[in-house]
C-alpha cells in the first residue's frame, strides 16, 4: 500500500479499514460445505492474485500450521476467528502487508487495508481499489434497501469497519479512559483495549472502531471515526504536556528507565515487556528519546509468544520465550540506541 | 600511599589499617581542656606536615564546617565521632588519599593507611612509617607490659584495628552471612553491615576488622584478619559460581539489568543506588561486563548524601538529592559504558 505515511504517528500506531463482502451464489462461510469453502477460496483469490502490481500471495489457513496463523494473529494481518477453522480458507496478502484480504472468515471476504499513523482516507480508498479488482470478475450480495449483505447484521450496509490503534499512556494512567470510552459510545464507536483483557489494555494501546455499518457512507463512517480519534489524541497530548511539566524528573526517570530495562534485560515477560515499550514510546512520541518510532512499533509484534515462538523455529518454554523475547528487544534496540542524542 | 594495588578487588573493595597512639604528657582527649586539644593538634601534626614527601595538608574539623566534615566520613576519611566534636581536633590528610591521620578523636592519635584491594600488609607498613614520623619528635603514653595505652581498653596494646572491605552479594543473598558473623566472632573478628543499620548491610557491603588488640604482633593481627578475609572470599566466590552456573539468565538479567538502571535513571533513592551499584560490581567483578572496578568504587562514596551535597554547593531536599545522584551516577557510567565488550 503506496501511503504518505498517515499522520499523528505519535500517538496513533496505525488504521485500518476493513470491509465485509459476500459472493451473491454461495451461502454464507457457517452454512457452507466443504466444497463450496474451496470454490469460493479459489474464486476470490483468483482476481488478486492475478492483479500483479500488488504481489498478492495466498496463504492457506485450513492446513494444521497453527503456529503460523497465531503469529499472523499476533501481527494483526488476520483474525482469531479465521485462524480457528478447518473448512477450506486462506488469507491473501500484499507484498508490502498493506492489504490483507481474509477468505472464508466469517463473511467470504474480510478486505483489509492498514497502515502507519492516522491514515483512515488512505486505507478506505487502497480497501476499495481490492474490492474493485474482486468486483469486476465476481457478483456480490447486495440489496439496494439494505446495502452489502453480511453473516452478522452489525455489518450490514457498508460492511465496513474503521478504526484506529492508539497509545494512550496519560489517559491511562490519569484514570481518564472511562470517560473516553463512554464519550465514544455516544457517538456509536467502541475503544477497546488491545493485547489485553476488557478494557484494560496492556502497552496503554486501545482501538477505536465505529460500531455502525447502516445508514452511514463510507466517507462518513470513516470521518466520524477520524473526528473521535482526533478529539481522544488532543485530551492525551494536553495530559501528557501536563504531566511533563508538573513532574518533569518523574515522566524522564520513567521513559528512560523503560529504554535501560529494554536495552540491558535478559528476560522479560510479555507484560513487562509491553509496560516498558509504553513508557518508551511515550519518551520518543514526545521527541524527549531519539529513537525511530517505526522501529518501535514494529517491536510490538514481535514480542508476542507466537511470533517468538515462530522465530525461534521450535516449541518455547515460558522461561525460554522471556529470555528470547529480551533477546530479540535488546538486538534490536541495540543498534538504535547509539544513534539517540542525550 | 604507594601500593602495588591489593589482591583479590574482585570482592574486597579495600583495606585500612589503624594505629591508636596517644601523647605521654597530655590526659586522653575526653579529659583535655580546649588549650591542651589546641597544644596536641599543634604538635601531632608538625612532624606530618614537615615530612614532605607525603604532601599532608591538615583540615580542621572545629570550625563549624559540617557538611564537609560529613562528606569526610562518608569517603571513609575521618571517622564520626571525629567529625562531631567541638574541641579542637582535625585530620591531616596525605596528598594521594592512603594516609588520614585523626587528631583529637578519642584517641589523641589515630593513624590511618588505606588502599584498595585486599593490602592488609602494605597498609600496616604505611601506617608504621606515618607512626615513626611522629614518634621521632614526640613520646607516646607506653607500658612495657600493656603496650601503647588508649582510651578504651578495647585498644589497648597495639592499638591497631585491621579492617577490610568486603563485597558479599552472593553471601547476602543466599542468607549465608549469618554463619560468617558467626564463625568470624569465634576467630575474634567482627564482620558488620556498612551503610546500613546493624548486619544487614546496604549494596551487600561488610568491613571485617579484629576485635582483639592485645596479646598479639601486629603482624599476627593483620595475617589473621587477612586470612578469615580470604576463607569469606573463597565461600563467596563458591556461592557466586553456584548461582550462574544454576540460574545463569536470572544471574545475567540481574547485573545488566542494574547497568541499564543506573543508566538511564533520572532519580536513584540513597537505597536502590546501594542496591543497583552491588548488582553491578557483581557482574563486572565477574568479568561479564567490561567496566573498570575502580571507576564503580569510587561511585559508592560519590553517592551518599552528604557528598552530593557538597558537590551541589547548596542544601538539597530529598527530592533534588535523588536527582543529582542519578545525573552524577549516570554521567560517570556514560562514558565508561561505550567500552562495554557485550
Amino acid at each position: 500500500m503506496k501511503t504518505t505515511g498517515g499522520q499523528r504517528r505519535d500517538i496513533a500506531l496505525s488504521a485500518r479499514v476493513r470491509l465485509a463482502r459476500n459472493l451473491k451464489d454461495l451461502p454464507f462461510p457457517g452454512r457452507m460445505d466443504a466444497d463450496q469453502a474451496e470454490q469460493a477460496l479459489a474464486r476470490l483469490s483468483k482476481p488478486l492474485l492475478d492483479g500483479g502490481e500488488d504481489g498478492f500471495t495466498l496463504l492457506r489457513l485450513d492446513d494444521g500450521n497453527r503456529l503460523e496463523a497465531r503469529a499472523l494473529v499476533e501481527r494483526h494481518l488476520i483474525s482469531p476467528e479465521l485462524a480457528g477453522g478447518g473448512q477450506p480458507r486462506g488469507v491473501a496478502l500484499s507484498r508490502d502487508g498493506g492489504l490483507s484480504v481474509m477468505i472464508g472468515e466469517e463473511d467470504h471476504l474480510r478486505i483489509q487495508a492498514m497502515g502507519p499513523g492516522l491514515c483512515l482516507t488512505e486505507c478506505l480508498r487502497e480497501a476499495q481499489r481490492a474490492d474493485g479488482l474482486i468486483e469486476r470478475q465476481e457478483t456480490y450480495a447486495f440489496d439496494e434497501a439494505l446495502g452489502y449483505l453480511t453473516a452478522c447484521p452489525t455489518n450490514l450496509g457498508t460492511g465496513l469497519r474503521a478504526s484506529v490503534m492508539l497509545h494512550l499512556p496519560a489517559l491511562t494512567g490519569s484514570g481518564g479512559m472511562r470517560d473516553i470510552v463512554a464519550a465514544a459510545g455516544k457517538m456509536g464507536l467502541a475503544v477497546r483495549g488491545l493485547y489485553g483483557e476488557g478494557t484494560e489494555a496492556s502497552g496503554a494501546l486501545y482501538q477505536v472502531s465505529n460500531q455502525i455499518t447502516l445508514g452511514l457512507s463510507e466517507e462518513e463512517i470513516v470521518s466520524r471515526v477520524s473526528d473521535v480519534t482526533l478529539h481522544i489524541i488532543a485530551r492525551e497530548e494536553a495530559l501528557r504536556a501536563q504531566y511533563k511539566q508538573r513532574r518533569p524528573r518523574e515522566y524522564e526517570d520513567r521513559v528512560w528507565r523503560a529504554l535501560g530495562a529494554l536495552e540491558r534485560a535478559r528476560r522479560l515477560s510479555g507484560e513487562e515487556a509491553m509496560k516498558l515499550l509504553s513508557d518508551l514510546r511515550w519518551g520518543v512520541s514526545m521527541g524527549d528519546i531519539a529513537l525511530p518510532l517505526e522501529t518501535l512499533d514494529t517491536l510490538l509484534p514481535g514480542i508476542q509468544p507466537g511470533v517468538l515462538t515462530l522465530s525461534a523455529a521450535r516449541p518455547l518454554r515460558p522461561a525460554e520465550r522471556d529470555a528470547a523475547r529480551a533477546d530479540y528487544v535488546r538486538e534490536t534496540l541495540g543498534a538504535l540506541a547509539r544513534r539517540e542524542t542525550k
